[in-house]
């Protein structure tokens, strides 16, 4: 059994919460957009006629099934494969935390694309300056000090003795923000040891060691966390 | 047994999807920041030392837990109160919509506020101005048709022969759409029979009858969905 996932490719993006996921847990799939015409195949497949169509990347196809938005092919992969709890409490706490990294991610898109999606950064390059001075300011800090938070009555790991998709999701967040705004990240995290902590665990996963080596393993380019120098400050 | 649900009082916002679905479920809860004190109140509770803490309201606390995110509040009422399909499929397919349903709402937030939350509208219209030109010419196309199609193979409910708590979000999401964006709503709907239709439907629930009658039912006001006569346009 095999499953297969279609993202755009070219960018780690939203896919690659699911791609980490996948990884960790040694499951199979094809990365079905990677490789020659990869977009246009992406594009005629999001046309295709279906019972559950799927709004936008990524989404997965399992056992006949077609599952859309990140947090819920995650509460999928999860309940299947064994990468959450199970007993109620848990399997809801991580699917909340799930959904407050998926808010943090949109955020952080938003900052470079404030506008419009269908714009360029460049069109709308004196807007993101203004939203990536609250982001900086306000957002990053409330985002990580709430997740140190949800760390103090648990740790290393957000939920449970072994680790769940959300705290890759949680690393991916991180990897992310400190490509996207480094000197920020680098003063704000100085205030989240549990935090930091987590990150360095999960790089540290034997189960992704391979994967984090691998060409497959994307750089962030232009996609959701995007590096502009101007947009950054400690 | 009854649910204790907190939210900012004084608007709808996201704590009106969770209303609905308790309303139409004939569950019991009480809504604690409404009335004499509530806003304060709900600052006091969020700073409660919790296993689980909150990011933001809604929450509620149910059977000792405390659940957080709106789409997971309401996975947590489906499964509990048969507001959503049993089966695997039907489940996901709920979660995966009500995941959508909250992006377009994000993203309806975000035209009155592109640059930061902290600011009023005030201080970023003219940014508003261009964000609400790209939403109403792309986004709130692109979403109707979306759940216009999803219901192509459904119908009249979005899951399985009765309503789930998707269909109580999605009339809420048009709902408030059409308060924000009365002409250009008008002009959009007109090709979306199903999603009319679906509107309809849930307008018309019995179940929903006193709830949507009564002074529980707020405004929309100055919360995520704004009439600003300045960025409509057909």
């Amino acid at each position: 059994m095999s499953y297969d996932l279609w993202y755009w490719p070219g960018i780690p993006g939203r896919g690659e919460f699911v791609r980490l996921a996948l990884e960790a847990g040694g499951i199979a799939y094809r990365d079905l957009a990677r490789g020659e015409g990869g977009m246009s195949a992406l594009g005629l497949d999001l046309e295709q006629p279906r019972d559950a169509p799927p709004f936008a990347p990524p989404y997965l196809l399992a056992d006949g099934m077609t599952i859309a938005q990140t947090a819920n092919i995650l509460l999928f992969l999860g309940e299947r494969h064994g990468l959450a709890p199970v007993d109620l409490e848990g399997r809801l706490w991580v699917n909340q935390l799930q959904l407050t990294i998926a808010d943090a991610v949109g955020e952080a898109h938003d900052v470079h694309h404030p506008v419009a999606v269908g714009l360029t950064y460049e069109e709308q390059a004196a807007e993101a300056a203004r939203a990536a001075e609250a982001f900086r300011a306000d957002r990053i800090p409330k985002y990580l000090r709430y997740f140190e938070r949800a760390l103090l009555h648990h740790g290393p790991w957000l939920a449970g003795d072994r680790w769940s998709y959300a705290d890759l999701s949680l690393f991916q967040l991180i990897e992310g923000l400190r490509h996207a705004f480094p000197k920020r990240m680098a003063t704000t995290l100085r205030d989240c040891p549990k935090l930091t902590g987590l990150h360095a665990h999960v790089a540290a996963l034997p189960e992704l060691a391979d994967y984090l080596a691998s060409d497959r393993r994307l750089p962030f380019g232009d996609g959701i966390f995007r590096h502009y120098p101007e947009l950054d400050a400690g």
